[in-house]
């Protein structure tokens, strides 16, 4: 009876749009199919969640992700 | 000192309505009591937090919770 | 399909002994039947997941629990 | 490649502001800078994800946070 | 850059041996490849933890999970 | 009254050794003052739980640490 989060970053502004409901959809299917191939688990027994998170809400590096890509796209 | 996190889906259409404030305290209250009575915690060391899921963002079965459920209505 | 993630403090020395046994399934009862009263969740959706935590990994007031509740003790 | 989980209170009404953006940054920034200063971690592998949680989600003392803050207020 | 966690329970006595090595490295390589195929994500940004959960520590239908598997056994 | 989660590796072999009894405290002191000094939060509700990541129960860029290490050196 797995659990498994996945948290990604809401991309897409101003409001921000995040994966749309079919690539949702994909991650939850390959995620149960990764447990079932793996692990032997049953897929009425996995639980998955997806959180978006904000890209003002998630650090790398030490900076908020969209200074953090700035700095990357600036340094490449 | 306990840390209770509680996921529910959030229900209702289209932006989604989740549980009520007052269901919510329920929640709260009853967490914090379970706690008291198993372990004898104190209720002022005890911390909930409630996170409502967009049905989207909910797996089980391998779908997305609205197609697991329409699934299971057709199945039974 | 409730998900409820417990964490408490693993109590007891040198190794720690935690809650017992009988003491998370008194947890994971409780918890459960908390969302069946106030959601109206089927048990058979809900999962529990109880994390016991080192005194040590935990921190209160800015001090791990055994220091915060020895300042505790001695304030009082 | 440290992984930090900031969940804050998220302040202010009717929607709720919570912290800035300008807060959020010295969060991550804070947060990365102590993951190098005490255990040597390097910033490019540390990711730090900040979670709003609306006051009627987050319960101390088994009451939501704004009835919890109210009763603390009166009592004071 | 995402982050997944997955929580197994830890199977196996009297200690709990939980999967294996190798099958920990194919759920990180399976759910970074996951990612990288549905939203194109790094795998370099890219972080999987891994929680092997007690048996006890785990609650399904109100019952830790050695109670649950036995009940189903039986009504099965 | 925030929550903080600091996930990081346990290092040293073959048991693993994480970061010390000290370190902790310093993470636990750390966490505390930035949500003191960034948002004004008081000590006295500020939770910090750390958890000890095994390496092989941690992934990046789709290999458990010890083999995503590895490569790295290999590849500097």
């Amino acid at each position: 009876m797995p659990y498994v989060n996945i948290k990604v970053t809401r991309e897409g502004r101003p409001e921000g749009k995040g994966p749309s409901a079919e690539q949702k959809a994909e991650l939850i299917a390959g995620a149960t199919d990764l447990l079932v191939r793996v692990l032997d688990k049953k897929p009425s027994a996995t639980m998955v969640v997806i959180d978006e998170v904000a890209l003002e809400d998630w650090g790398m590096g030490g900076l908020p992700v969209p200074e953090y890509r700035a700095r990357k796209a600036r340094d490449a």
